[in-house]
């Protein structure tokens, strides 16, 4: 059976961007917490997955959401693993407010890593059995973030720093968010929210990297943004997101009530 | 009579560095959302202070660390208020691990602001009486760090980010530590811990601005390193920490047990 886990958690300043709402990087973190804490719970913690020389990576996110989380909020956190195959396993993620209103659905898409090799692993069923998943022989096809239109593209550069690496060795996932987000400018960050979003992960960035962060937005109907993030012309992290205007004041102001 | 207040806190793998030990930058966050809760506590939290177009500004930070907490370790942090003047309070954090004993002292000084003008404002009895620290006319003079020596100096470059910013309107403090360490090498990093640290606020760092971190490191019984941040050469932080050798493996290992 599906093994569902949930958490509370109660928004910090330090989670929060200038207004007060839950950045998408530490929302990342927070998962990554609720997801660790529901494997510890299956005996499936971080230190077991060491001593047998593998860990988790992230290959893809994708987000919906109805409103962030603002400062002092508590919400629920929801996880349980949906489906694995061969060489992915699933999981989604579900963010509700008090009012057990659904405020942020994510999915996510895991591997298997060989911490020696740095390559990926068969998921073997002595790994992933307590999840309650259900194993399914098809790989799933998902949608990919939309290629950067490089005629009308802006950049910026970023050096890794010693702090964005984490114990895996490599950048985690929330400072490559950073990254992808702070391309947009000040104005249009401030003015504007993610309703959707798709990132994937391919390739690490490790320490001495120069990262090229690669933006530029199209409308289709809506608002999207496409985003790359690139080494020496080598693409390691692509996403898509879909924004809409915010709904001025009001937003935050009523949630501080 | 002092008001103190304690909460206890687990470690998350977004708090930590490579080593999996609690980053001075995410030990700040932590203790300015127990502050924070302290004072909401006292009916004195953030909202209360907006309302009268004031806020807590930080001037400085001393530490004094016997041995940063490590990933999923569950630590007491208490917090009271010691101390005020007319211009400052004083305020004091003391981390425990699970066997009561003390990780971590921190010193903090905190000045009032005025929104509108971002001067200091006097500290009123109404702000500060529910804490129960006592009035001293006395304004205590502090240890300020050393100056870098400017022969020896190395420096690195920011650029503020959007999420650098907080709900202040400025960078929030934690970014400027996290520009301060970030100067010295990955393998000076790796291989030491800070002992003691005094961390001064001088200026505010503001959207658009370009930052200097400098450093140079002098030997005077102990191991030390001198800080500036600077905007345009103007300082906006400094900072002195006395490091030692990382007692090699087993710090972490030890506590994963």
């Amino acid at each position: 059976m599906n093994q569902s886990y949930k958490q509370n958690q109660v928004i910090s300043y330090y989670m929060c961007d200038r207004n007060q709402q839950l950045t998408l990087s530490m929302l990342v973190n927070l998962l990554m917490e609720v997801s660790e804490n529901h494997s510890a719970g299956l005996g499936r913690e971080e230190s077991f997955m060491r001593e047998r020389g593998i860990s988790w990576i992230i290959l893809r996110y994708e987000f919906n959401i109805t409103r962030m989380p603002t400062y002092k909020e508590e919400v629920e956190i929801e996880t349980f693993a949906t489906e694995y195959n061969k060489l992915f396993t699933y999981r989604e993620f579900i963010v509700k407010d008090k009012n057990n209103r659904q405020l942020i659905q994510v999915k996510a898409t895991f591997a298997l890593m060989n911490n020696a090799t740095r390559k990926m692993n068969r998921i073997s069923s002595e790994v992933v059995e307590p999840y309650g998943a259900e194993f399914s022989k098809r790989i799933r096809r998902s949608t990919k973030p939309q290629d950067v239109n490089s005629n009308q593209a802006e950049e910026k550069g970023y050096t890794v720093r010693y702090f964005d690496i984490d114990a895996n060795q490599h950048v985690n996932n929330s400072k490559y968010i950073e990254w992808l987000l702070d391309s947009l400018s000040p104005a249009f960050l401030s003015a504007h929210e993610i309703q959707h979003g798709i990132i994937t992960f391919d390739k690490e960035v490790k320490e001495g990297d120069t990262v090229k962060s690669i933006v530029s937005k199209r409308i289709k109907d809506e608002l999207y943004s496409d985003h790359r993030i690139a080494v020496e012309g080598t693409i390691h992290a692509s996403a898509t997101f879909k924004w809409i205007e915010k709904s001025g004041m009001g937003l935050n102001d009523g949630n501080d009530q």
